[in-house]
């Protein structure tokens, strides 16, 4: 693993850049913004999450499950949000981006409690789609799973 | 909304500009540095929270707020750390930032357990004043109210 | 304590390897890369946290300390994940950062829940060695305790 120390100005820019393109994509997904979340994702992106019980491929998919999840929040008459953190980017020879962080899911009831609901490590593939950064790959584990 | 493609390095180095100014205005509010902490926010800021039954104008307004929390924290026996995440930021014409970001509230027990005492959404205009991000107008909402 | 409004360019692009640095460390902790892990901090690092009776000196206890910590996660049958956030860095004049965050500890019980384990703030002294950070010096205290 190369040692950070290697990290160019603009290497350290794009780290900022990531940040930001996260926290964009992650309020776009608790705002229950569909088609504006999946577009952060390559056309033949690859989803592949605990809750859903294969890997989607493609943004229609993305879109659906996005749809399928807001409906069951109302229905539970919870909020989510989720937190990225602890972001550690290696840079591939191509300029992709193998992107590892941690996901932390919040759930708050209405006229009820906050509770952390759930604590994921984020898998991503990022590469840049004319300039602007896009998951090409997202693999999502749960650390309460075996 | 602009795509973070257009981003320029100036903008980048802007985005960690702004989180490092919330990292340190989160310690000092939980520090209980109260006009250090009104400080960073403009002379005639806007404070809109949950937590207040109207909003308060002003670093006076600031600091009493600050010092109310602490004495109720003391009281309960309590510790409180904001953590602010998910920074995302939308430059206006005039140079004003928008952001939007989560903030969660963890709660200690001293000699107990710690856990989710609030998660927020925290919506700020950051202006400059005499070149430093300064909070003009916040707007906090909880999650846990419908 | 400098205003932000002094930070150079280099300052806030430091602010971004700061974080990445803390980002990756984390990680490998979280791991069990003990090697990797112990060896982002200095030689002759002081490790001061409260889950040890007494600070630590040196690598070999730092790797002995994860590896402890580790058999305990595997008899608990947890993971943990720890998350920095909430950074702010102050360079001194002989260019060593102090730097201080919030760390806070998840827990996941496998086939169980997820909740906050662990509040901490921590005090890092970090060095450059060769060009890359380094902690020198970490002091640790957790929110539940008085």
């Amino acid at each position: 693993m190369p040692e950070l120390t290697e990290a160019s100005p603009s290497g350290l820019l794009q780290y900022a850049e990531v940040q930001w393109f996260y926290a964009r994509q992650m309020q776009q997904l608790d705002l229950g913004k569909a088609e504006s979340w999946a577009a952060t994702f390559t056309e033949d992106a690859v989803f592949d999450v605990p809750t859903l019980p294969e890997p989607v491929t493609g943004r229609t998919g993305l879109v659906a499950a996005v749809r399928r999840a807001r409906a069951q929040l109302a229905e539970a008459g919870e909020r989510h949000r989720h937190v990225m953190g602890m972001v550690d980017v290696l840079e591939r020879s191509d300029g992709a981006l193998d992107v590892r962080s941690y996901t932390t899911v919040y759930a708050s009831a209405l006229g009820g409690a906050s509770r952390v609901h759930r604590v994921c490590v984020c898998e991503d593939v990022l590469v840049r789609v004319d300039g602007a950064l896009r998951v090409a790959h997202r693999r999502v584990t749960r650390d309460d799973l075996p």
